[in-house]
């Protein structure tokens, strides 16, 4: 009846107009604005076209799913009944250790060459397109190794696993591995962002310590070390937690694995410490001064995640509208639909550029480059995950009810969204650390303002608005207004990105709907953008 | 060391500042907005009250949790071998079905008593908050009543069954039943919303017809039929096809369940018809126009639903912010939270609001009633849907990482949230449906309009939105704005009713952040409302 192969003439009906499989997508030669943004900031991309091309291929985008369809199991005890404490995950999971490890996601910003941070930052992006899981534990091994500097001894049997470019996946001691990795375990179940109410005891043992408490988030217990705050004699300290002594398990008891909304091919568990040897990092009593260098590069890739996964969903909707026709049009060719999709786009594009300019602040070493990475990030965390449950969301309806099922990535995306957010502060914890960095930290607020007014003098409905938020907001707001003052400031800064580096039809319909108004708060909901221009973008 | 019960005193540690479980919710006492909008809209409080009370009891929260985490099972052959295409339901998927049934959930809007629709609509909004999945097929039960008018002698038969209050699940002819359940087979592989596409053929046979083709979304197949569309020789055409005839079963072949991202407890399948009878319903060719009566109510339905998702996911963040410190103050105490949540009330309340006033639309009887029926419950749909993943998600952030793990109901309420939106017509489909009909009903622009300007005269910045949306659009717009256009028109609505209806504190923080500007695009991004007053209505 047609030449339609065989599988798609089934004995009730033929399966048409349902977009053939996508095949290889080229994640880097695909995306003009990471090519750019990357020449720009000044990251690698001898290592990202690579990294890019090998992520997109239909082959590895099917493992990421298996890799999230089997979720890794917590095994407790041994056959004999021994205490095991070990996770178990599927062998897509490690082959995306060995890939990103292999790439440098947690080492190319520790190396010689220049732009390390913004390479990695872009790996982040690049990985939480197709399996956002793996980079929890090396977002962590990434994060370490700073903090760890507090700690000269600990720092030179650790530093060059962690930064090494082979995945080890053994349960051994360091010295015996070829590369090691990291986690956290900072919440407990009485304070979450609150560490200062941790109760996990320390007492001193030789040259060592030993604890005793609980963890309730720690994330990926199979890392060979955790960082863990801890109550010793002069107060809250820093320390790591080896999972493997010499010849033996040191007693880290696992409870359970946490039944988390996404994030399944990652294992987050409940933890005990039952006088668990220590390592101190840092002072006693500067647990939090130690473990916030960690935190704030961890940060980094909480807001540059939101952008990977948004562009993961909309690569998904737009293969979908191309190949795809509903009342004898194509999708891509409705005007409303195509409205969505370049709102989408000016979300995924401002999250990028923004992470991206923030890491390479993370490259500087001079007090200004370090004052705006300490606001940049905050604003970028903050802002880029507000966006990305939404996007995603609006991403999947564009598949219709085919986005809703989890045959499509859709689904993982969405329940992915939210986690970046929420990991290490919350929006409201976020939004407060931005008022307290602007009222403490001049250089950070004289350099966000340099950033702000370099953009300046090309598009009035910017300059008004940047004038505007000034006279809404003469001081810091009252707490009550804390989001509704960053957002803006987010906004901005996005803005004063676009302006200078973006093409015009994206920074103008940017400024247009995030910053003049002419937009409701619904994707979509705007009017008068050169839709075709930002499209075509999309590659 | 303390006096903590032995559960919370663990071996390493003590559980402290971990909210108890909540015990019973009342969902009718404890909401001031829906009993004030059942007593303005004519709703009948003596169904609702108890069934609100029971809905609420730790006991079916727990049983709705139950009911999604033990998903149905897709039984397609008995032992023997021989086809059974059934689907196994946990219990408590029945106990809620049971429930609901016999509170009039699908046939209290087709009894005597006055104000049915808006009964059913608030059972929409209370059963949504505990265990939205089963109300799927009584949502289209509801529905299907009013489409078998167009066939006497089926509705004759049928009706009575539909609008029973007994719940029967057997597997029977539905003239041995004491109940019966109806669900809706419209969407093909490769037409979606572009139902015209359909491929499946009816050709005739003696009095009634056989089907042969598929259905790519059969909702509820355990259903006791379908009302489902055909190409006949006249054009496309509604039919009925029972699940079972005299002695035995009719050949629908289930191919596979749907695995969808949340809507758990629910089944949705994919169906094969293979010679399959089906009764007519309605003129051959009149299809479309025959289905639209049951997609018209099953409308009314998902735009109620999101406020009740909304609305379950609000209370879990209360009465966790209530109940747990950070930073040596309760949650609910720390202004930038309260800022949030209050947020988070407006829409709760303006979907609720806008919901309820539909459904009364949906129980008049005049072509006035007719015509702002069917715009209003279009508007509400579209609305009210773009909020639900937001404001479910925001929810889930006040529990920090607690409400991404699946203990807490946040991950089921915003797995759910894209749902309402996709179903029955996805964003863009509803609001071009909106252009049309404002292009071609007159009366519905004039009672929409009628309902607008009784609002004036109060707010100014209310009657300045007003204006400023008829001078932006003097006519209808072109299609790429039509998100635009129809947001700020049910943002309208909504205020209008606040305006009239609610707290002056609800009403002027609504207008303040929603017409006026006076807010970001982020959930709690606004300054200077009475959150107090909002926050102390949500009892």
């Amino acid at each position: 009846m047609t030449d339609l192969p065989a599988r798609d003439q089934l004995a009730t009906h033929e399966v048409l107009n349902q977009p053939a499989p996508e095949g290889d997508r080229d994640l880097w030669a695909g995306d003009a604005a990471l090519r750019e943004a990357i020449a720009r900031e000044g990251g690698q991309s001898e290592t990202l076209a690579p990294y890019g091309a090998t992520l997109g291929r239909a082959e590895m985008r099917a493992a990421g799913r298996e890799a999230n369809d089997h979720a890794p199991e917590l095994v407790l005890f041994d056959r004999a009944g021994r205490r095991l404490d070990e996770v178990r995950f599927h062998p897509s999971y490690h082959r995306f250790m060995q890939t990103s490890v292999a790439a440098g996601y947690a080492a190319v910003a520790w190396e010689e060459a220049p732009g390390g941070h913004v390479t990695h930052a872009a790996q982040v992006y690049l990985a939480s397109q197709v399996e956002p899981g793996h980079c929890c534990p090396l977002t962590m091994t990434y994060a370490a190794t700073p903090a760890l500097r507090a700690a000269p001894k600990i720092a030179e049997a650790w530093a060059p696993k962690l930064t090494s470019r082979r995945y080890d996946p053994a349960m051994a001691p360091v010295g015996a591995k070829q590369g090691a990795t990291l986690g956290m375990a900072m919440t407990e179940k009485q304070g979450g962002s609150d560490v200062r109410a941790n109760t996990t005891n320390a007492t001193r043992d030789g040259d060592h310590y030993r604890l005793r408490g609980h963890k309730w988030f720690c994330s990926a217990p199979m890392s060979d070390g955790f960082l863990t705050l801890a109550q010793a004699p002069e107060g809250l300290t820093c320390f790591l937690v080896p999972r493997w002594l010499e010849g033996e398990r040191n007693s880290v008891q696992i409870q359970r694995l946490k039944a988390k909304l996404g994030n399944h091919s990652n294992a987050s568990s409940e933890i005990e410490y039952q006088d668990t040897l220590a390592f101190r990092i840092g002072d006693e009593g500067r647990g939090v001064r130690t473990i916030i260098e960690m935190v704030h590069h961890t940060r980094l890739d909480t807001a540059m995640a939101p952008a990977g996964l948004m562009r993961g969903a909309l690569s998904e909707a737009l293969h979908w509208v191309r190949h795809r026709a509903a009342f004898q049009r194509r999708l891509i060719d409705q005007p409303l639909m195509r409205a969505v999709l370049a709102d989408l786009a000016l979300d995924v594009e401002a999250a990028l550029i923004l992470g991206l300019r923030t890491a390479r602040a993370f490259d500087g070493s001079t007090p200004e480059d370090r004052a705006f990475a300490r606001i940049a990030v905050a604003l970028a965390k903050f802002h880029s995950n507000k966006r990305a449950p939404v996007v995603t969301y609006e991403a999947m309806e564009a598949l219709g009810g085919m986005g809703y099922v989890e045959d499509t990535p859709l689904p993982l995306f969405y329940r992915e969204a939210p986690l970046n957010g929420i990991w290490e502060g919350s929006g409201n914890v976020i939004c407060l650390d931005i008022l307290r960095t602007l009222a403490k930290e001049p250089l950070a607020a004289e350099t966000l303002r340099a950033e702000l007014t370099a953009a300046t003098g090309s598009d009035p409905r910017y300059d008004a608005a940047l004038k505007a938020h000034e006279a809404r907001w003469p001081a810091l707001p009252p707490e009550a207004e804390a989001r509704w003052f960053v957002e803006r400031l987010a906004l901005l800064l996005q803005a004063s990105l676009l302006i200078r580096h973006a093409p015009a039809a994206v920074a103008d319909a940017f400024t247009a709907t995030r910053l003049a108004g002419e937009a409701g708060r619904i994707t979509g909901a705007m009017a008068g953008s050169d839709v075709s221009a930002i499209l075509d973008r999309l590659g």
